[in-house]
């Protein structure tokens, strides 16, 4: 599923009390009606929205009553500042995923060969306390961000529309580009990117040369 | 901002697109209207709704032309699963949270006295790196907890409400408490708790001493 699906099903108060209580335990229509005050029909309504993307699921019981319950793990970031606005959804990691892969992260937990309940309490507990440090790791990288990014902003003196500039110094500080290359990879106008750099050599801070667009600190 | 106002404010497609302009260069009211294709009138409404909640900001030019700009760094992270569904909104940490107070997490990013813009568009592409290292390991995290509420789920034999039955153990795991403190901790009536209690003391999961209910395997 997508973030801006994500967002739009999310951006509804009556959905979100829908999920907390399928969260703690299957619902039928009348009981998720009567516990969050709102008619059978709406209820009706938005149990159709978030089962059509995938969200949630029914099976009906002995009784022939159906139940509603929630059938997908989904994680959502959303990040928003002077910088940039940025938002994705995605799975979570089936146990394959290797996070000894990662350069500039190491985990020290304990969840693997669990047998008994103490055991499994136990991991449960680390586990949601490293959930808790990504979370204020993730606040802190993104602060670390915004400080770099300013002092880019410093430097170039290109203002509140540093971002751009910060991306585009970016992009040719590996490897020189051309103009058309830069376009395709932020997503801009070829003009825009142009107007960009020009005003960027006239400050020294790029050149052109044959291979392309590169930074002059490299030269 | 509480993360409810948050998803109401995003759960917007053109409050997004306007958000996702914004971060590109402050923009005034006729140049967004174009932009997304939406009336002047719209577009008015969306930027008070945005302003209010503190997230964009206004600024007037020489030429008295009123511009609006991203205010806010703020973070939102959602998760859905059939153990739960949260979310939170947080503010960029500061410089002074100290990461390496972190019990099962360590960081490895160099964005300390940086002063060549070679240095600064390094790091910017570091912190980048982590910061998608950081949400794999979340996602990685997810997938773990899933497996050992699973796991308890199955030791328990609690079905779709284990969850409660995760939180109910893990409570009582370091300590033992009594229906009350954790009626409380849980933000559930007595009377569930002290049932769900009764039928893992049937199991043999839990007991019931003159300290409170504690597991059994620490008895």
């Amino acid at each position: 599923m997508d973030s801006a699906a994500l967002l739009d099903l999310l951006g509804n108060e009556n959905r979100r009390r829908i999920l907390r209580l399928l969260a703690r335990k299957p619902c039928y229509v009348t009981e998720i009606s009567e516990y969050i005050g709102v008619s059978p029909k709406a209820v009706i309504e938005h149990l159709r929205k978030l089962e059509e993307a995938g969200l949630i699921e029914s099976h009906v019981d002995d009784q022939r009553r159906k139940y509603f319950h929630i059938a997908r793990n989904v994680r959502l970031e959303v990040t928003v500042s002077p910088y940039g606005f940025a938002s994705k959804s995605a799975y979570p990691t089936n146990n394959s995923f290797d996070i000894s892969t990662c350069r500039h992260l190491t985990l020290d937990v304990a969840c693997d060969e669990l047998d008994e309940l103490d055991e499994l309490l136990g991991a449960l507990e680390e586990l949601e306390q490293l959930e808790n440090e990504l979370s204020l790791a993730q606040r802190w990288v993104q602060s670390q961000l915004y400080d770099v990014l300013d002092q880019i902003s410093e430097t170039v003196g290109a203002g509140p529309e540093s971002r751009i500039y910060a991306d585009l110094l970016a992009t040719v500080r590996t490897e020189p580009k051309s103009v058309g290359e830069l376009g395709r990879e932020l997503d801009a106008p070829r003009e825009v990117i142009a107007e960009l750099l020009e005003s960027m050599a006239d400050e020294g801070i790029v050149q052109r040369t044959e291979r392309g667009w590169e930074l002059t600190t490299n030269g």
